[in-house]
Order: C-alpha cells, then structure tokens, then sequence
C-alpha cells in the first residue's frame, strides 16, 4: 500500500480515543473482552479484500459459521460494494475502502478483521486492525518475510488481540486423522514424508507473479501447504534446508519462483523432500512413510475432494467446508479466550523456512537452521 | 576378492592359448562368434555366486529363457556343487569354484557368464570373464565406481564380448509403456519425476552393510532403482544432483548409507526428487507429473505386483518374470549381433550419478556435472 492510505499519527490518536482505548485502559485480554463485546454469541467478521477466494469460499462459509458472522467488508473497488452490500444485507455504515479503513476502530459490529490481500499488505492491514482494536485472521502465506511476521505479532500482542493464520488444512479431518495417526507413531518411528503441491497459473499479468506484491512465486503460494504438511505431521522444526529452484519460461515466471524442490531434514531423523510449482497440476499430495506402514492424502489441499490412504486402509470423512471450520475456530479462541492453533507464531515459523529455502537457492548450499 | 584367486599371468597367458586365441585369431566380433559357437540356438550360461538371488529368481528364469539355459555354476560353496548339479542336471565338468573359475575359456558349452556376486567383485569376474572369452552379464549396480565401469567396459571390448547389466525393470512392461507414454510426451511436457526405493534390511551381518563389499549401501542396492526410471523416463543425463544423507542408525549402518534423499535437475528442465533407504519398507514407486497428466507406478520395482496408473486409467499387464525377459534378450543381442539396451555404458552412467550423489553428500553441495 501506499503512503496515503497510511492514518497519520493525528487520526491514529484520535480513533484510538473514540474506541480502542477504553479496552487497552481496562488493562488486558478478559477486561478488553467485555469491553469490547466479545461475550456475544457470534463475532463480526470484516473481509479485507474481496477477490475470488473471499467470494467464493470465505463469504459462503461465513454463512454458516454461528459463532461469527460476516459485518462488514472492505474493497478498493466501488461495484462491489453494492454487490455485496444487496447480496450479504451488510449497511452502508459497516463498508470500507483502504483509505476509510481505520475508522473500523469504531465499528462495534466488527470483532474480526480476516485479511484476504495479496501478501505484500498483510503485515499492513494486520497492524492497522490490531491497532483498530480488531482481532486479526490472515491468509497465508502470513506474510514475506520473518520480519514483517514478528511485527504482525508485535502489533497484536500490544493490542492484546489474537492472530490467526488461514491454515484451513489443519482443520479438516483427513489431515487431523493424520496428525494423529502420525504424532502417535501409529505406523512406528516416521522416516520420510514426501509432500508436494503446485498447479498450472493462468492470467500472466495476475499479482501472484509480481514479486512486490507476492513476495515469491509457488513456494509462497502453494508450496507452503507441502512445507506445513511435514512439520504439522512431525510436529517439529526442520534443522536443515537444501533447495533447488528450475525456471523453465522466464518470461512468466520473470519475478517469482517457478517451480521449486527442496528436502529438510528433523530433529528426529525425518527426512522430507518437497515440490511445488506455478507450472504443472496434478501434484497435490503427501505421503509419510514410517517403520510399517505409511499415511498419504492424494489430492491433499483442495477446497473439496481430499482423499487419504494409510496401510490399515482408506482415511475416509465427510466433505467439510474447511472456511467454516477454522472460522469458526478462531471465533470460539477468541469467545473462550484460548489461543488459536494456527496463531501468528506458526505463520512465523513457515516463512522462516521459506527464507531459508529462498537463501539455500540462492547461495547453492544447505541452510542450517538450528 | 583376495589375491589368491587371481589366476598368474602364466596361468593366463596359458588359458587363454587353449580357448580364447581362436577367436580373436579371426579378428573381430562375427568371426569370433562364429568359431565360437554363439550361433547355437540356445546360448549356455555359467552363474557365478549361489546367493538368493541367482537360486529364488535368475536360476528358475533360465528354465523358461529359451534362447539361452543354465549351463555352469561358480561357487565357493561346496555343498551348494552337489545341490545345483543334481537340481539343474549340471554335468560336473561345468561347476567352478573361484580358483578354478578361469578355465571355464575352454567350456564350450558356456557362452554368457552372469555375476551375480557382492558388488566389490563385478569388476574382477567381469574382466575374467571376458578373458576368458565369454559373453558378461552383471548384476546391478555394475560396480563401485566409475572407474571400475570404464574397466569392465574395456575389458569387454577388448575381447569382443558383449556387456550387458541387469536391469531389469527396463523389460517389465509396465515400466516399457512408462518409457513410451513419457518419451512420446503422453501428457505433454514432463515437469518432475518422484522416485523413490528402500526396504528395512534384516541381517547386519551381510555383505549389503559391509562397505568393501557393497561399495555403499541404499543407494547403491536400491536407490539406484529409482535413479535409473528417471533416467529412462527422460532419456536424459542428470545435469546438477544435490543430495543429502540422514543417518539414524550408526551401528547397523557404520560403514553404509541408511537413507538418502536427492534432486536431479535435467537438461530439458525436468525436476527428479528421489530417495531411497535401508531403515523402511513401503517406499516403492515413482510417479512423473506432465503438463497434462501424470503417469506412475507404485509399487514399482518388485519381482511382481508391479501396479501402474496414468491420468488415463490403469497401466494394466500380464504379470512377466523381468529375469527371463532381460535374459532372452541379452541371449538374442548376441545371436543377432545387437548391442544390448542396458549394456555397461549404460551401468556406468548410472555409477556417475552416484558418484555425484555421494560426493554431494561429502561436500555439502550441488554437484554440476556437465
């Protein structure tokens, strides 16, 4: 974003004042809570960012989520706001642009601010709903970088509101069936995981292949779901990091990472070996591989249609709407005041690696991390 | 091998008076073939090393080859003489031990010889062999290193025999439509192969973890699998190798690699992830992601069971016995006079990418090797 759409420092005084204050002065989490009415039934929901994924995943599961709602939406495009505005029955007093957005600090309908910008505006929007007073969830990847995380996290910690990041896979139950199958050593000590994601990109003018606004190219954007995958069915930091980037059309892919392999290994002697890439479908998959046996989804990470298999048999659930869950997650950490699963410190600890990844291709050598 | 069983150069010298010299009197491949008898409609073959292999697989496919049969047996076990020849009807006149093993130059009924022999002694039984004027056919992985290719290789050439290396999965059909699907680019370009081959090795006593003998371990034992379907699916020499060793058993796995993980970068731009170990089971297949579609088999290397599938269906065959068929045609490749397909050159260029592979490990870096 832009500088102007930066509050001065005068109207961040000034909107604190009007709302947020009331909850810092009341000293804390459980005295803000009530402050700020969190204790009511469903929390309000602010969408930053309408694109495809708010409106056809993220909307539609705020339908059906009960413990919190959508209120309000924020859009730098006018035509959508009467769209949304007749579609989700959302008053005019609760519609923001990026340069009205602050003065969502006095919006009390608004609970929850989800970040659904391209990755270079995370950390932006992130600060500015802390400081708004706003508990924050954010698409991932959290951010580009290690540094822009911390400050996400800073900023919430100050404003002693939670962060969340939208890893809806950790709430479908074909992956917690794996978690636990894995984590329990269901198959005995795990050797190997084997994770990969990529699709075939379209548009080539889209801001996923502009390296300012997406900070990297299918590592950021899909090949994080392989990097989550083995360190949520490990449950550990990788110690060490080597990669390889292949670019195979340099016009396209002229600012971000085309297609990436990279292999980390774990404080336990798991070994992963990982891909992802913007130039082929079709990858979609983990595979654990253990003493006797082994866990796999394939596809993995799609909206619908995830499908798993372990050596007792196929990993079998009913279709969820992985939006709704982790909404509703979020909403019920904040009502219960506990802290969400997929908090900031876990966005942190993925793009530590992606760093570490990126550093591993450019210096051609494997990146120690611990 | 030790020392003793190498033949003087006297004894040499003298063998090769009694058999060989005609043949190379005649000056050249066809004409030694002809006075050497390679015309016979069933070539005969000398297996050198008894072990599990040559007694569950290669003796009981020799009975249904056809066009070339069990003729003689080398072993260093004598009670292994008794059982052979009385099962397979093996005249005395054709059983060697190591010592005795070159004056098989003047067995006519041996055509081939087969070294089936822990990988350290390739080479030597290899050069003896065509010393000795016979036709060699060797067990994966053609040998240590190299250099010990390049001098099997020569040794062959030298004498006019034909070189060929067990690689039998490239005569399983369903590796053969794989080859086919993904050199006739079936689903368009191919973007990344994952292979990957290991199994949990029992006895620690065995030649497999002992270094002088296996020259290494999973990767050189099975590893090498996968190394090979990347190579044939591309029809291309890896050009960058990165790899990494994980080691979790430093007793069992003292003088060998346990589980190594690599990434091959080809020519065309092709990604290769693979890995191979001796600490899990399970881990047995590869899969080849196209623009289009993908193409794999799981599990892929085994005696049978072999089970395939493309974005098309089922990969679907009669169940083969790999023995018979790579047997056959090394058999016909010397009664026709055609070079075979997995001739030494072929088994070299394999040792190179180990090479690379382990000399990656060693430094800590991506090996470019062209």
């Amino acid at each position: 974003m832009t500088a102007q759409f930066q509050p001065s420092r005068r109207t961040f005084v000034k909107t604190v004042s009007a709302g947020l204050a009331a909850g810092i002065a009341a000293g804390g989490f459980h005295s803000s809570k009530v402050a700020r009415g969190d204790q009511k039934k469903s929390l309000g929901v602010a969408l930053v960012g309408l694109g495809s994924l708010s409106t056809k995943q993220i909307a539609p599961a705020l339908q059906k989520t009960g413990n919190c709602h959508l209120a309000a939406i924020v859009t730098g495009t006018p035509e959508k706001e009467q769209l949304w505005a007749s579609k989700y029955n959302i008053d005019r007093a609760h519609i923001y642009n990026y340069e009205s957005f602050d003065k969502i600090v006095g919006d009390d309908a608004v609970d929850i601010v989800y970040v659904v910008l391209p990755n270079s505006m995370h950390e932006e929007y992130t600060i500015r709903a802390a400081k708004a007073g706003k508990h924050v969830f954010c698409e991932k990847p959290m951010a580009n970088s290690v540094a822009e995380c911390q400050r996400m996290i800073d900023a919430c910690k100050s404003a002693d509101r939670q962060l969340g990041i939208g890893y809806r896979c950790q709430f479908d139950p074909h992956h917690q069936k794996c978690i636990e199958m894995a984590r329990s050593n269901e198959f005995g000590t795990m050797r190997l995981i084997d994770a990969g994601f990529g699709f075939k990109i379209g548009d080539p003018k889209q801001w996923r292949l502009n390296k300012q606004l997406a900070g990297g190219g299918a590592l950021m954007d899909v090949g994080i779901y392989a990097l989550q995958a083995c360190r949520y069915l490990t449950g550990e930091e990788p110690i060490s990091i080597t990669a390889q980037e292949t670019k195979t059309d340099a016009t396209k892919f002229a600012q971000v990472d085309e297609s990436i392999t990279w292999t980390m290994k774990f404080p336990s002697g798991v070994m992963a070996q990982c891909a992802t890439s913007y130039n082929f479908s079709g990858m979609n998959r983990f595979r654990a591989y253990s003493d006797n046996g082994f866990i796999q989804l394939d596809p993995a990470y799609s909206y619908t249609g995830i499908q798993g298999e372990s050596s007792k048999g196929p990993i079998k659930f009913d279709q969820v709407d992985a939006f709704q869950l982790e909404l509703q997650d979020f909403a019920n950490c904040i009502l219960e005041n506990k802290k969400s699963r997929v908090s900031g410190e876990e966005g942190l600890k993925d793009l530590k690696v992606i760093e570490a990844i990126y550093e591993s291709i450019r210096d051609g050598k494997t990146i120690v991390t611990s």
